[in-house]
């Protein structure tokens, strides 16, 4: 495995572990995008699962770690009780320059505190932030990609002026790497346009974003969240989780209610059918899932949390965008963004 | 206008003003529902839209008031200066004891001041909070109501733990008497389900209401917003204005990417004329403003505010749900359901 990107791959980690890890594994080795992957967790089993699929073995390793931590673990102590578990095991082989970038689909807070564990955070960040590529009505950037980015959504619980700030930061180098806009447009969750409007955090992160050289459009409000009226938003742990889970709620009720349509009478089904297209674009706006990859972003490496049911497309996906981030150097940009507002000051 | 409920209609309030507000007054007085309206605004205005409309002049008064508060003013000064501004002079009619109700849609903030200065906070009462009924998947009590109750949704911005307790015992008696739910099923809004999730005030909050009569399910997550697990949600009012916003971004994103369908194919357009009933199903679902009134809680008086961009009929809805409110004794419901809290601590 010479000079492609080579990302390592937590095996065990996701809801369907195992079953979905090696044969997205084995999908990207055929692909011929110049990632290579390291598939780290139980070496024989996932061996014999390679037997049934085909592969490329020149870009795809296996790297054995006997046990992985189980979705609804307590993270921290499983971490110390299993030092050779595969999130520790992928994390210590980015670290050591064997692999360029960490995936998991498993425990976030196990893949959190990993991180934490294994890699330093950047110079100049205050606190280490998750952020989450979620679809929106208007597009972005030369790609016209059809999503945004939104951070923190987990990591943190509350946040300090100065931790939205680091948000920003983080958050526009990503932007500006995987969907190739220059100056992402960041803007800041509020309860309101106005710069005073928000807590005390949002008021003081409002006039020390306006002096940074981030292209800071103001404050947005929750109607601008679905439509996307910027690249990247920025809010604390709290907030963030709570706009992201409801996004899905919408999802998930409004393909309840397509389903009950279909199945109330046969001019329904006829309609459906003819809207299908149609439906499944409303679907997928509110499917943040599809997109698989949460960069986490403070550490100095690429990390991509994929979510818990990402199935084999998702975490291609996000095998793929954790390769795009290490080739647009995302952590040495995200250490001149920071350097940059440090300065200033 | 002897037994009937009568309700001060601020006749000035709203994006539309008189031409709104004198229809949906005029539709009352005709309906026999024994609610009776007092216009308060411009009389000689009133009484000339009057001229051309039909209703029952025995359900129905005009009370002089010169002028109202701009949408776009400063309401605290603005008040001070027009004392005889109409939002203050139905005020002043319900706590005299001339109107039963107070119902604006006019400036949301001058109806909570002018609120503050005519009328007392309810004994125990740790802060006001507006409330706002949004549509959701599952109904509600036995009317199998299709909305549940969240709030604060504007009225503060964080909260106590304290506040939080008072705005669950407040909506919880709102719930009772509008969707007739004997013991509304109360929830937490927070990022977790867990009782140790969330902020200090939350987890506070949480440990409080498992002490109270309340029924008390529990934290929810952001998910559950749209489906409506619960019958009252509460949060702080920061948190409230942004998902209440965020409902109608979605409702307005799901209505262009209709409209966009029905513009691109013909096979579309024969879809969504088959569809439309569910689809109007789907827009309803956000399309929260239809229900007009956002009761503001923890005065002795009844009041509710109405959206601003509020046509006649959701100013009928707003007016009748007063009436509802003071029928089924509101005030007196939140002073007992505040003063047992107080009784166990």
């Amino acid at each position: 495995m010479g000079d492609m990107t080579r990302v390592a791959l937590d095996a065990f980690g996701g809801d369907r572990g195992l079953d979905v890890t090696v044969e997205a594994g084995a999908s990207i080795s055929r692909e011929d995008a110049g990632v290579g992957v390291l598939l780290v967790g139980d070496a024989p089993a996932i061996h014999e699962r390679l037997t049934s699929l085909s592969y490329d073995p020149a870009m795809l390793e296996v790297v054995h770690a006997p046990r992985g931590i189980p979705m609804d673990a307590e993270p921290r102590s499983s971490l110390e009780r299993w030092p050779d578990c595969s999130i520790l095991t992928a994390a210590r082989l980015v670290r050591d320059g064997d692999a360029d970038a960490l995936v998991s689909a498993g425990h976030t807070g196990a893949t959190v505190l990993a991180s934490a564990d294994v890699f330093s955070m950047l110079p100049g960040v205050p606190r280490a932030a998750l952020a989450a590529v979620y679809p929106t009505e208007m597009k972005h950037g030369p790609r016209q990609d059809p999503f945004a980015l939104m951070l923190d959504v987990g990591a943190t619980v509350s946040a300090t002026a100065e931790e939205l700030v680091g948000f920003a930061v983080m958050g526009a180098a990503y932007a500006s790497i995987i969907s190739e806009i220059e100056a992402p447009r960041v803007a800041l969750l509020s309860n309101g346009r106005e710069a005073n409007k928000g807590t005390a955090a949002i008021v003081a992160a409002h006039q020390a974003l306006s002096a940074t050289d981030l292209n800071f459009i103001g404050n947005v409000e929750g109607v601008d969240i679905p439509r996307g009226t910027f690249d990247v938003v920025v809010c604390d742990g709290f907030l963030g989780n709570v706009v992201l889970k409801m996004l899905e709620g919408v999802g998930e009720v409004m393909r309840d209610l397509a389903k009950d349509a279909s199945h109330q009478k046969v001019k329904w089904r006829v309609g459906l059918s003819m809207l299908e297209g149609r439906l499944r674009d409303l679907g997928r706006l509110t499917d943040w899932k599809v997109y698989g990859g949460a960069p986490l972003l403070g550490f100095d490496q690429v990390v991509i949390k994929a979510h818990g049911r990402s199935e084999v497309r998702a975490l291609r996906n996000a095998v793929k965008v954790a390769a795009k981030a290490k080739r647009g150097d995302l952590v040495e940009k995200i250490r001149r963004g920071l350097a940059e507002g440090e300065g200033r000051e």
